[in-house]
């Protein structure tokens, strides 16, 4: 009796072949089947619900039969060929990937924010004179001498496969010949060489290495032109939706560091390979890598363990990780391809901060400017040509929809607007692609309490009123709750509601964020109102209403044309560190200018929070126009 | 019936499983029986003879049966198991190996040539201050600092497996950590870490990668102290004995250049395993090589291709090939550790001479040096701290035996010196080992020339006189020989003779390298007399008796007390710059500054050889003290 077994996803058309009592939840990673989890399996968010159609699964702890029907994955082990049905509430799929959002820096300043196109990796073209008896020198010496001339710099390094194809090609090429040459610091290296002038093209990967999804722009390295961008979910989650439970897998399971590591890499892998593909080019042309990722993911994706970030006093492995080769990662690119990753100010704030910063351009302006990324975390980066200030708080992951009812990310079925009529508390919601609703994303639950406010249905502490003539105001299981949308108009077939607590935790989050803003103020002793521009990226930074945002007190109260969505700014900074040397260079001198504001090491923060849970606030004074 | 037979070779106890119709040489090769074979398996050297025992065996051309008895093992096919006897006259083994003979110049100017101890890879000892909530800088940050005050290097490397363990290793050590660092051009790169300060040694091996033979010494870089030198056969010979028959193999064979590759490799490894072995010290704890070995041989071990060498106008692919990994090599070492090879010259002046002219210091002195080494090409370099000048002439094989009817190389059982009496022309052979003569080694030959003359047995121009009273003067199949050592004396059971065209060969190498002598006098416009020191390296070096070697006008007519012999200067050059990274910046500097003289580019080097080519010279003036 073998002891594999067959885990078959009817509505996927996917199997699995594992062991006998591998869980439903690693069964579905195996398949390619993207399951929802917040708690990395341990059972307790509830979010990766599947149905046993057919076959003998046993409960993980009590090892009892599980009757067919529905079970949590994670907490149900195969015990033979099992038939699994998986809901649309539990899938990851369809997720609204953030690929570039409104490219409003890029239509201010141009393409490349005032850098020249120089990239790290180029092709360059040489006619090298044919050696004779009096110019006799190596061919090596000879490709050298051009390649100083042509580069500036002094020292050329060669990988031992490329030197040895260095006498053929210079021959085939007629003394002509295209060397691809990675360029930095006064030291060329070069990654391939062609015969002739007429040759492949130089390809580059953009990278956006995010918590919740990743991003891949491929880039041709001598056009500029961004071929295409993809983006999926990040296979990471399967091991938990925030940075903490990951760090906690890499550290205690035997694997777990690598497994994180390859999940990130094959992510990167599918996208290139896909982008490839549409553009009919080669793996073996991409040359370089420049990726963005907050500093655990920047850790993950280099195998680098991330245990000390999480235990006092916080202290990243690398927070400039030196280059790496693509083929050392595993990425399924040129193998000698550099890898390069932005450093991070501090353990949480990264390289995703770092690229956003370098493209904004703030840090050459004489103006103000307040950058904000908004997901799980809030990072916050304050400042002009002068100084720079960053704070990182934690808002949990209610603006992803984490720890909220029906909170879902922003995808197909997600609330994103609302209005609601102050006389008969009547709702009319709009989702994202149109469809019936599912659930409420980040920028739907900033629209909602902001308009449930105005409605008068919460108070300025976010209590639920309970006296009001509406069906919708009802007592649920958990308490007090508000009914967004009714079964019959819902595409879940629930109702969909907010309750008290989902408000709280909203309040909380908001409150979070408001508070960084306050505390980098205050350290630097300026008012809202020297804030010249507010620069808002992230997820949900192209869904957000402004004045909801506003309202609710999450962003300060300054006039609208100083906000911009900047949308994945990682990732557009990622490109311009791919394009520009000089960029990419400032890049990995402005981790070092960004002072980094430990929240947690003072008193204030905690102030600005309690002062923060009210809508939009306590000191109103603070948000005149509201 | 399967493909795969046995030959066995009785002499050795050893075995090779091979296809069928695979040749004796081959099989030999296989089960690591070292036969002799100058042609490259090409059947017309006749070295390479063995006895089949037992066992069919095809003629590799006319595809018939030979008999059991002696043939050529190159040109026999095993058809079926076949067992075979190698006679002593046929083996490689037992030769004589120059480690590194006399250290004249170690014993003048002390072990380090003046350069101070400062290898290229080191250990360095940090204690680095504790992270804390003020001082949070990555672990990576932290060892970059302290590693650019240690090293003064402002770029410090890591590889992605050493930086992956950092962590561990830096809380492991409890803040004490040791890392292994090469650097070099303002670069340090760390090659390993350790926690603590109490570690492993850092080792080196310093290697002469010759055509001949493969010599390994095994460094303490930590004490300077040598542990331990070996050396061996270089089994490319099988593939021919000179470096054009390897260039033909490794440019014509489809495989032909991994072959030579992994042969010198499987060498090295082997020397190094020994050495390792012996000292109880670790593969992984050796981290730097530097090698040295003419210009065909460090393609060879490189693996990059020779082709062009030997087509005019002979370009080298590199001749100051960049650093490689050692594993990139395949050399059983610590993967990551660097492996340095002495740039060359030119073509035929290789990275051997520049480590030799290194270790004689004569580059940096006013006196006029002549540096001769001598092996089947004899190179010269002459000159001070003003100008050097090189030449390289072929003088052939017959100083390292070959072309010679009983010459061999300087093993056991090769003459070495005779005595002839002028009246009598009895003669008083002595042989390495002092057992029965086998043949006759390069400085027999010269010895032996120079006594023939003095004995009036030849000529001025070489020719044997025909009318001496001695039965050791004869006419043989080829023409007037003289016996050296009769049968019933000699190990071989045969004569032991030299023939008249023994002689003439002789002349000829004489004169190639006595011509390239005075080419580089003539082309500088100075005088014999103006020669401060002769230095004289290579395989012979401490074997020849210096008055014997200016009688025959090998080596200019100077006072005794000018001569010294170096030994093999190729292997101390690279202990030099394994030990000094000022030394083997040196070194690099040096291949630049030598000017490389192509005889073949004018007619004075004809003129010259056909002058010296009279016993000792036509120009008696130039030899007033014989």
């Amino acid at each position: 009796m073998t002891d594999k077994i067959t885990v078959f996803f009817s509505s996927d058309g996917r199997a699995a072949e594992v062991s006998r009592n591998t869980s439903l939840l690693e069964a579905a990673a195996l398949a390619g089947v993207e399951l929802k989890s917040t708690c990395g399996g341990a059972g307790t968010c509830g979010r990766c619900q599947v149905r046993v159609l057919e076959g003998p699964v046993l409960h993980k702890e009590t090892g009892l039969p599980v009757p067919a029907g529905p079970v949590l994955a994670c907490q149900a082990l195969a015990a033979g060929n099992v038939v699994v049905e998986v809901p649309r509430d539990s899938r990851e799929a369809g997720h609204q990937i953030l690929l570039g959002g409104k490219d409003v820096l890029a239509e201010q300043d141009g393409r490349m924010q005032g850098y020249a196109m120089q990239p790290l990796c180029r092709k360059i073209r040489l006619t090298l004179d044919p050696p004779t008896l009096q110019g006799n020198i190596s061919d090596w010496s000879r490709l050298q001498a051009a390649l100083r001339e042509e580069t500036g710099c002094e020292t050329i390094h060669v990988s031992l496969p490329v030197l040895r194809g260095l006498a053929a090609c210079l021959r085939d090429g007629n003394w002509q010949v295209t060397a691809t040459v990675v360029a930095a610091a006064g030291c060329a290296d070069i990654v391939r060489l062609e015969p002739g002038h007429r040759v492949a093209p130089a390809l580059g990967l953009a990278v956006d290495i995010g918590t919740t999804t990743i991003v891949v722009y491929l880039v041709d390295l001598e056009s500029g032109l961004t071929l295409g961008r993809k983006g999926t979910y990040n296979r990471q989650a399967r091991y938990g939706d925030d940075v903490i439970t990951r760090i906690i897998y890499a550290t205690e399971q035997e694997t777990g560091l690598s497994e994180l590591q390859e999940a990130v890499v094959s992510a990167v892998n599918e996208l290139a390979a896909g982008l490839l593909s549409e553009n009919n080019c080669h793996s073996r042309d991409v040359h370089l890598v420049v990726a963005a990722g907050n500093t655990t993911m920047t850790h993950l994706f280099l195998g680098l363990s991330p245990k000390y970030i999480r235990l006092e006093p916080y202290i990243p492995l690398a927070s400039a990780p030196p280059p790496v080769r693509a083929a050392e990662l595993g990425l399924a690119i040129s193998p000698h391809a550099p890898v390069l990753c932005f450093p991070a100010v501090a353990s949480y704030v990264g390289g995703d901060i770092v690229a956003g910063v370098l493209l904004t351009g703030m840090a050459g302006e004489d103006e103000v400017t307040l950058f904000i990324d908004i997901g799980t975390n809030g990072e916050m980066v304050l400042g002009n040509r002068d100084w720079l200030v960053s704070v990182a708080c934690s808002a949990g992951p209610a603006f992803e929809g984490g720890g909220i009812t029906f909170g879902m990310r922003a995808m197909q079925g997600a609330i994103e607007r609302v209005e609601i009529d102050p006389e008969t508390y009547e709702v009319a919601a709009e989702t994202i692609g149109g469809g019936r609703p599912l659930g409420i994303c980040g920028s739907g639950l900033i629209d909602c309490l902001s308009k449930l406010r105005a409605a008068g249905i919460i108070d300025r502490s976010g209590q639920l009123q309970a006296d009001l003539a509406t069906p919708r105001l009802r007592r649920g299981e958990d308490g007090p709750e508000f009914v967004l949308a009714w079964q019959a108009e819902a595409g879940g077939g629930k109702d969909i509601v907010l309750t008290g607590n989902d408000i709280k935790n909203l309040l909380r989050a908001k409150a979070a964020v408001y508070a960084g803003i306050r505390c980098l103020l205050k350290a630097l002793e300026i008012e809202e109102v020297q804030i010249g521009r507010v620069l808002v990226a992230g997820g949900f930074g192209n869904h957000l209403n402004i004045r909801d945002a506003v309202a609710i007190g999450l962003l300060p109260d300054l006039p609208a044309e100083r906000f911009s969505f900047i949308g994945n700014a990682a990732v557009k900074g990622a490109r311009l560190g791919l394009l520009s040397r000089e960029a990419y260079a400032t890049g990995q001198s402005l981790a070092g200018k960004i002072t980094y504001l430990e929240l947690s090491a003072g008193h204030d923060f905690m102030d600005e929070f309690m002062a923060a849970l009210f809508l939009p606030h306590t000191d109103r004074t603070l948000f005149p126009s509201i």
